[in-house]
Parts: C-alpha cells; sequence; structure tokens
C-alpha cells in the first residue's frame, strides 16, 4: 500500500503560469478579504461548510459588487438571480454540499436579521448566497447533515490563512476522480505600459470548491498528468492491491461541479465583474475541463474596493471603477489563479474514506512510484 | 366600518381581454396540473406554501419542458439556474414567503429522495424549484414559519379546483397596496387561419402569486381604478375611520413581487416555452406593474406535453414542438391570463389582519360605497 | 372618402398616464439630445433614417453609459452585442428598415473614421449601432433604397425638435394596421420623501419606432380603441369606399418590431440603464403588445451624464451612478414615456400609399366619424 | 533571413487531445458541410471572405437548429440577436473582416431575396449572419476593400476540402502576434457504455478565423511554446536581421477575436447547442486565450440532422433531439476539435505582408532553427 502521507516536498504544489502570486498565494492577498472552515468527518459523512468574507463589517449595509458567470449551469446555487440584477453580494459567501444548501441559507437569513432587525420589516430582504458541489461519492448527501450551527461555526473561525485540501466544504469532494476540495491562489496584475501611470498593482485572489473532472483530461502545466495516473492505476490494478482506485470510474459521467470565488481589490463595478468571472473559464480548462454536462461550473467575482451602501447616501459608492482597457492584467491574473487554485486544491488534499467505504485518493499518492 | 365581506356578486371579478377562458378558468386547465395550498394564518403568522403539479407522476423520472423569464431580479427564489441550462421542470413548482425557500427547498430534496433513492448517489441531485415573494407587511417574516410538514400537506391538498385569494403562499401578500395572494386563469390560443390545420386548440392556464404594485398604478380593464380608490381612501381618512388604510404608503418603493406560472398543454420546448413565460410580462404591465425595482418578478412557463425522461431511453421526448409559427396565439393567450389571473387574485382576496395588527383590505372593499 | 388631414385639434394626441411631462414632450428634453431625419418618399419608397444624437461632441472619444434589452429578438439590428458587453455607445443611434442595415451601418464606420483615423489602426474598432423594423409592406423593402448619403443627410438634419409620426425611419412603418412610425415623449422623474433630498428631478425621454401589433389589441388610456376601429372599418367596408383598410389583415401574424430609445440625464451605469430599458416593455405592453412572436421588441437605454473616455485618464468617469432605491422614479417614467411615445407616434402618422399601392391611414382617420 | 517557406514535413501541425478525428480533420467531415474562401492579397489589402454552408439547399426554406456563446462580446458581428431567439440559422455563415460585415450582410440579403422572391413581401425579411475579426494590422481595413461580388464569389468557390491558413477571412488575421487565419478540424464523439445503445457515433467539426492572443500565453499541447519564441526572437533581434518581429507588441492589449463555428450532425436542439458552442471556450483557452478585454470571442454551433422549415407543415422539425446525458461526448469533441483548428489555422499560415510594410510571421518559421 502506498502511503499517501508522503513528505511535504513530495506535495509542494507545482507553480502554474508566469504571473506572480500575492504573498501568501491566497484569495486572503486582497486585503480584508477572509475564510473559515467547518469540517464535518464522520464515517460516511463527509462534508462541511466554507465561508468566505469580502470584508469583516456589516455586509448587509456595506454590500460589495460583485459579477457571475454561470459556465455550465447545472447547479443548485441559491442567490444569482438577485447577484446578476443588483450587482452586489450582502452576504458572506457560503460553500457546502448540493442538500446542505436550505440549511446553509436558513443561516444566513438569521444571521443578517439579527445583524440588521430591520430587514424583512423596514428593509428588503436579505439575499443570501451558497453556492454548492456534490460530494455524494464521499459523502451521504442524502443525510443533510449540515446544520445552521456548522455554518455559524465556519464564520467564527475566519482566518486570513485557510486550510486548504479536505477540508470545510470540500471535505468530501472530487476532482478528475482523484481528493478535490478546497484550493486557493493569488495573482499580482500589473498595468502594461503607460496603463500603469494611472493604477498601482492589484491583487486577484481566487478559491475554488473543486469537484470536478474525469482522470483521462487533468493536466497541470499542460502536461497530460491524469494519463500517466491512468497507467500507474492500470498496473496497480493487476496487482489487486488498490480496490480504493477502482471508485474511478473514469467513463462515468462529469456529476461534479466547481465554484470558483474571485476576489480583487481592484475597483471594479458588477458588469466588469462579470467579465472578470468569466476568465476563470479559461483557467478552469487549461486544467482538463470541458465544462462537463453535468457539472454546475459557476464563478462569481467581487470588489472589495467597490462598497455600495444599503441606505440612500450623498457617496453610496467607494470608488470609480477602472477604464476598460484596464481589465486586460486582472483578467489574465484572475485565469491563472484560478488555474492554481485547481492544482493547489489537488496537491492539498487527503484520502478521505466515506459512504459505503467509498475512497478518494489524492493525486499526490500517485506521484512517487 | 365597511364590511369587506361583500355578496358574491359584488365580488364578481371583471374579466379582461378578449379571448375565450378554458372551462374553470384556471391553470388546471391544462390537463393534468393541480394545485395544493398550506395556509398559516394565527395572529403576526399569515403566511403559507402553495404547489403546482404539472402531473400526477414521478417528476424526476419524468420531467417536463420549462422556460423562464427573469423580468426583474430582486428575487431570491431558487432553482432557475438549472432550470435554464436545462429547460426542464422536475420537481413541483412551490411558492412561498421569501425566508420559508430553505425550508420548502430540503423538503422538496426529501420528497424527491423518497420517490427516486438512487438521487446523489447513482443518479445527480435534484433540483428544488422554489419561487417566493415577501410578505413581511402581514407575516412576521422572520419568524420563518413554514415548515417542511407544510410543504408535504401542501401536497397531499391538491385539487383541480384551488381556492384563490388569500391563501397558500397567497395569505399574507399585498398587491397594489391592497391584500394581493393567489389568483389563476385560462385562455384557449386558436390557430389562425391556415396554421389551424395543424394544431388543435391549445389551453395556457396562469397561476400568480401577486404581491406587486403601487395603488396609484392599478389599472382594470384599462381603467385607473387605483386612482378612483386612492379618493375614497382619502375621503375615509377625513373621518379617521380607517386606521388600516395607513398603511398604504403609496410613495413607498415597490418592495413586492410576483411569481406567474403558466402552463398549457402545446408542445413546446424549453426555448419557446422560455419566449412564451416572457408575454407573462405584458400581462402584468397592463395591470399597472413598471417592474418596480424591488420587485422580484419572475416568469416560469412548463408544458404538460413535452416530457423528457430522466434516463437515457430511445423514446424521450414525447413530442415534436410546435412550428415558431403558431406560438402567437399562445404568446396572446399567455398575456392575457396572466393579467386575469392578477385581477382575480385580487377579487378572490379577503382582509387580512398580521404582525403589528398591520391590515390589507382587499380590492372590493372599495368597490360598493 | 374621409379626409385624414384633419384638424390639428382633432390630432392632438391623449396624453398618457400620471407624470408630469418636460418641456417638449419630447426625447430632447433630455439636454444635449438631438434628433435627425432623412425620408425617402417615391412612390414604392417609402423608408428613411433617423439619428439620435446622445450629444453634440466626438461620441467616439467621449461614450455615453448604455444598456439594453431584447422583449423578442426575432431582429436584424446591429451592435447591441458589443453594447451589452461593454455598456457604451459610441455612435449615434441609427433607425431603418432591416434591409438598410448594412448601408447605415457602412456610413457610421465611415463617420467614426473620418473623425477618428486612429479607429482599425491604432485604436480598436467601431461599433456601428444601427437599429430596425421591416416596413416592407408600404416600402419596397427589396430596393434597398437607402444610401450611405441618406444616413449622412439625417446626421446634418439634427434638431431638438424632430417632426413624428411618417417621417425618417417611421415613413414605411405600420403599427396596430394603421400607420406607425415616429414618436417621442418625456417625463419627468420625481425621487419620493427622503430620497429627494440626495437626488434632483431628471428627465426621462423616449423615442419609438412603431411597426407592431394587431389592431384588435389597440389600447389607449386602457381604452380599447383597436376594437371600436375594427366596427368602424366593418362598416365602411360595406360601402366598399375603402379598398386600402382591408391592408390590415387583423389575423396576420405580428410581423413588425419596435425599437424603443430610452435617454436620461439621471447618472446610471451600464446595468442599471439595462434595468431601466427593460421597462420599456411595461409602457409597450400597455399599448396592446403582447410582444408578438415576428416582432424584434428592442429597448436601449443611455444616460448622457455617464461618460466614458476612449482613453484611459485619471478621470474617465463623469459621475458616480445613482443608488439603486433611486431607480423607482426613472422606471416609472421610461415605461408612462414609452407608452406615450407610441400614441405620438399613432396621432402624428399621416395616411402614406406606397408599394402595390398599399396606403396605412392613420389612427386619426377613425376617430371622427 | 530564415526561409519561412520550410518543408512540409516542417509544417505538419501537432496532433492535440485523445480523440479521433474525422477523415478529413475538418469541419467538412460533417457530411453536407461546404466552404468557400474568397481572398484579397494587394498591397495593403490583406482580407477575404470565408462563407460555410451547413447544407447544400435552401438554408432559407430549410434552416438549421442553431445556438452561439458569446465568451467575450466586444465584437461586432450580425445576426446573433435573432439567432438566439429563435435557435436557428437561415443563411449561409459568412465570415470577414469587421468593416465589412456591412457589405457581406447586404450581399447575403440579395442572395436570400434572390432565391425567396417572397422575403420582405409575403414572408418576415431573413436574418444575415455574418461574424468578424479585425484584421487591421496587416489589412487597411479602412479601406472597406470586400465587395458583394467577392461573398458571392465565395459562395461559388465551396468545396469539402478548403484551404487553411492567410485564406479568406483569415488572410490578414495575427494569432499571438503570429500570423493567423482559418482552421478546421474535426472529432468523433462516441457514446461511453450503455449511451452507445441508443446513439451512433457523431462528427464534430469546427472552423475558426483565429486572430487573438498574446504570444507569450501561446501553448500547444500544454508546451509554452510563446515563451521559446519569444526567447528566439529576443536572439534575432540582437542581430536586427529580423525588423518585422518587431510587429509583434506583446504588451499590448488583445485587440484580436476568434469565431468559432461549431457543426454536427447529432441531432441536437437550440438550448443544446447553445451549451454546446460554450465548450469552445475550453478549446480556446488551452491554447493559450484568457478572453482578452479586446477581444470578441465568439462560438456558434448548429447541427445539421435538425432541420426546420420555414412554413409551417405537419414535419417541421427533422429529429427528436439526443437525450441530455449523451452531450458529454459531444462537449469533448467541441472543445478538442476547437484546440485543433486553432493549432492548424497556426501551421497553415504563412508569412504575409501588408498595410505599411507590416508582416506577421507563421508559427513554423520559429520552430527550425
Amino acid at each position: 500500500m502506498i502511503d499517501s502521507q508522503s513528505p511535504a516536498a513530495l506535495r509542494a504544489a507545482p507553480q502554474v503560469g508566469i504571473l506572480p502570486a500575492g504573498p501568501h498565494n491566497c484569495i486572503t492577498d486582497v486585503s480584508g478579504v477572509k475564510v473559515g472552515h467547518t469540517t464535518l468527518a464522520q464515517g460516511p459523512i463527509q462534508t462541511g461548510v466554507t465561508v468566505i468574507y469580502p470584508h469583516a463589517g456589516n455586509l448587509f449595509l456595506d454590500k460589495v459588487a460583485a459579477g457571475a458567470s454561470v459556465i455550465n449551469g447545472f447547479g443548485k446555487s441559491m442567490g444569482l438571480v438577485q447577484l446578476q440584477e443588483l450587482g452586489v453580494i450582502e452576504t458572506p459567501l457560503a460553500l457546502t454540499n448540493t442538500f446542505s444548501v436550505p440549511m446553509v441559507a436558513q443561516a444566513q437569513i438569521r444571521q443578517a436579521i439579527t445583524a440588521n432587525p430591520q430587514i424583512g420589516r423596514d428593509w428588503a430582504t436579505v439575499n443570501p448566497l451558497v453556492l454548492e458541489c456534490n460530494d455524494g461519492y464521499l459523502n451521504d448527501i442524502q443525510a443533510m447533515a449540515v446544520t445552521e450551527a456548522d455554518y455559524f461555526e465556519a464564520c467564527t473561525n475566519v482566518t486570513a490563512q485557510p486550510a486548504q485540501g479536505a477540508v470545510g466544504a470540500g471535505r468530501g469532494m472530487s476532482c478528475f476522480g482523484l481528493k478535490g476540495g478546497i484550493g486557493t491562489a493569488s495573482r499580482i496584475a500589473r498595468q502594461d505600459g503607460e496603463l500603469a501611470r494611472s493604477a498601482p498593482d492589484y491583487v486577484v485572489g481566487v478559491l475554488v470548491l473543486s469537484n470536478f473532472g474525469k482522470l483521462r483530461h487533468l493536466r497541470v502545466n499542460g502536461h497530460m498528468l491524469g494519463q500517466d495516473i491512468k497507467r500507474r492505476m492500470a498496473r496497480h490494478e493487476t496487482h489487486e492491491t488498490l480496490p480504493a482506485a477502482s471508485g474511478i470510474a473514469d467513463n462515468a459521467p462529469d456529476q461534479g461541479s466547481i465554484i470558483i470565488v474571485v476576489a480583487t481589490d481592484a475597483p471594479l463595478d458588477a458588469r466588469q465583474l462579470r467579465r472578470l468571472s468569466m476568465r476563470a473559464a479559461a483557467g478552469l480548462a487549461r486544467t482538463g475541463s470541458n465544462f462537463g454536462h453535468g457539472s454546475g461550473d459557476i464563478a462569481v467575482a467581487f470588489s472589495t474596493s467597490m462598497r455600495i451602501s444599503q441606505q440612500v447616501q450623498a457617496e453610496q459608492r467607494s470608488a470609480i471603477p477602472l477604464h476598460e482597457q484596464q481589465l486586460e492584467p486582472l483578467f489574465d491574473a484572475a485565469a491563472e489563479a484560478t488555474e492554481q487554485a485547481i492544482v493547489n486544491a489537488l496537491w492539498r488534499a487527503t484520502a478521505v474514506t466515506g459512504r459505503d467505504g467509498n475512497t478518494r485518493l489524492p493525486v499526490t499518492h500517485w506521484l512517487h512510484d
């Protein structure tokens, strides 16, 4: 049996792309952004909640501009209709499994009411934002195990240095038939030439909940790693030492999903953020995804420097958006950070056994023999 | 004090438009469609659930083609992303108040799993479809009073002759500052001229959850009824006999919403059904709506004769869609049935007093003095 | 024979709605907006070009924010893809017949290059914006009679007091089986209550190219005028004095279209302007349209006070957009001005005879017997 | 000086992906599809027209189902609004330079009228479909050199074995700072497992007009070829032998575009074809595109086996669409064929010198030193 607890050196994720990363190569390199997890890992329950805070204030009072791209809409996320109409996020972004969306949404409503008792009375209602993937291979998703308390716990767990891999909402996720989950990365967006005069460097951070893909398509830095791993698996299966690996039904349809959260400190308006979110699809494709039929591939982007107040005020917008010609470096950064975040999710993952003894091994399991 | 329990003769809703109605002037004139309500009406809790079944079979196995139009996306409905991508409905359509969406969605998931234990295991997950309006003026929406049991009860209550007005999800809804709620209507779509040779008459049925509008805009059959009522209210307020009427803050922003469900037995595909759903906006506008900023105005259309099987089979589609040139009578019918359904919701409503003693009087209250 | 050159008193268009109009009840009430026409009216050629200038400057260098709603996409307009992505207009808006879109677009390209020789060399290309309706009943549309010179002439003809009715692009258009064409109107958008403190009155102006609808659906101020006119027509046809009226094939499918241009001086961004443009659909519906299958119903909105420079500069945006809660009065104004503009197009129209002797009589023809 | 007329062996394009190609690795492997070019190559005029025929019949009478994805809408294509509403293509697809869209559209209108004189009289108007990229670096795009005759000539030139590279609309296009243009490829879509029982193999063919990208991003089969070429360029520039190469402003914004036409013989409806077209974005990304701000990246997909008749008939649809679960192999094929078509466009390109002596060298120029 191969030891999936390989040395850290072996587990260092490959660096992809050509742009510099932020100081922590993490979505929290965007100043003010924080991430929290609750992980449920008991027998057939392998799931959790992950929350992303755009800032530490009252998000309902002090919304952030946002946009989204539904790359493939085979997904049950909640909150996108209003996000696309009004162009703001007014709660933390929550990630969880498909069937726990309702319970997490209910917790978000309660949380917003607690902080703003006028909601649903003097003020409009709040728009929960819960994004999901289906972790049903490892997790007993029918158990709907996530509770409101799990969401609140994730909120209290927020940190600028979040764990990655099989944690939080990523606990039970699979990716390319391997162990998937939470990954994050960042890139610095630097204006070229004359454009640099009027714009400083900005950070684009990405966090993914990765749960998609067919092994034969996996590529890392352009290398068809999935094909390599399939060959190694075939060798092992001959010796019948790896029954778990048969959990990889590579000819099964892609029933996964990926949620991609893109954060930036660049002042962008909602339309520009929708454009930015679309570039996540380029990074996703470069890991081997073809946006599979059964995969709910959704990207949401927000700007921490474009705040919109709940109440009408003289200064309800905190910034003027960038000129459209200044978006290009941000687009490149979003694509590259997405690709890196997926790679990080794969490399930071650890083996998980869950429902019915189903097991997912991490990519690192296959790299050292 | 004016008696809102006026004689039935006074309450007969005006007929709008020029097309013939179906036999019951109800969404259930579309063969197989049934509607069920659960009504919660105790003190500050004035809310409920309404369900619409496209057919009586297993909806997950035997889906119906569907399309949707987000006329104004200030709304928290759940399930539209996947509906728009895949073009099917695979659960009953559920209507409730904004903050009860999660609990109803959870009940829908449970219901689908019970009927199809493969969901989330061998098969993909199910897409709950829960549409909502904000009934916070009459209902203590913060109480999140709707339970899963309320949804299941609505499902057992289904009938071809549903109640209208202040029932089900419509219990606490307001419309044009008056009592709103559930209304339904139908129209016969007859092909003109040569087109009639290849197409029989079809039925278009509409059910609305109406909770929108400013009184000054209300018009019925083109008459500016809202302006009349405002004058009557002004007279009454002089005598200080109607404090409840002051609940109508006519200069308040439109924080309501309307959900419009359009059913037809015409064989239409998802793209055509999206087109059909958009025509609901025309009927809505003719009652006085300008698709207010704060109003989540959403229309969903489905076809009972365009079935799509969950599993791959030789005959997975039940029909060939109509020729595009045959859509016109269906469009006219959808617009007119929507207008009629809203009028019916207003006329079938009864006075409701709820949270903090807030009261909504029905339109009929103002018609007989 | 009835004299369609009825006295002006008879031709005064009904006022619709409840909001105050601007000083000229014209799209040019939005300061800086100007309109120009070229009318071609010779035998079977009954067509033209209408242009709308958001401001008098160099539109490519000094773009205006814009949004659009495709209410029904059976239309051949050019320029909407880029408008929706980038949220700006960078040429005058041009209206013409369906088959003259190419020639007008070519003229727009030439015009932009002349003013900005860097286009297509050092700078990106220009996005022509040409919107159209099918005037084929009165006009020999196959002749493609509009030339580049006709577009340039319309540009030199710009004025703040444009003619309405059977002029410019409206020359050959039909509406509800009557004579349609160009109509315009404006409404004042006044903030309610506390919102007024931070926002002055704004103007919303609308110009329509109206070419849609079935006579039986026409309603004006809620009155089913089309039904009245049908009865009058039936009386006349008995006497066989009005062969032209038989050109109204009321059971024919709606093969028309309407282009609705919404202008405002309120500072709105592209997303908000898309929302504003959608409210034109409400005004359109109130005249009797159900967004017919064959009708390309498209609305474009722009803001004269939200300028975006072509070149990257420190101050590339001229304003902060309004708070979302301040949009409501603008929405009401856009809907009402659209309804009024259509009514004005009908009332300002005059009888036109064109291709194959086809004739459209104006609505006023039927009002005074 | 390096000889860009390198031996054919050097110019054989790398094969990408893991799926089998069709017999000619060409969009014409989809039975019935044909392609024609007109190439203009005289001094500063380096441009042309390419047409794609879905079938050889009367396309207006016998339309094909179609869908489109606007990956990045910085583009001036014509015809997409109606294509997206009605889900059909009713003319050949035409590709040309940005400023020749009007002239080609006018030719398409004339062509459709000639074949169907009822257009614009008894029948609705025709929807031209003209897609474009900006070839302004090599071509004097301001000259608007393409004529209607050039379009008609391309139509007469149709063949099942079209040329690739610097031909037709691709004549003046640049890609990754190298010579771009026309490329095509095909892939076989084979159902996995049980799904194969009810579906035969289908072909997915792609033709691209490639004109996008920054050299530093170019990757082929995952290899960062653009970085290699930059290094080689740097060496040559030291010796000042290659002034032309300085035309590659690698830090310039991406002002290109790509048009991706996806054809299949699988019976798909318009909604499914929109989904299929979106997968072209995955193949595009794998060559190094991040969907640059200034790049109009648009994909259109059609099915040759899903015909829709112009006139209402009993059998107006030629097929039942595939089950949604059978789309996955088609998605994979569309992504891979797109990637291959772009690679083929690069490898089949030859050096072109045009406006102001601007030169683009092909990728093969840099492969053999």
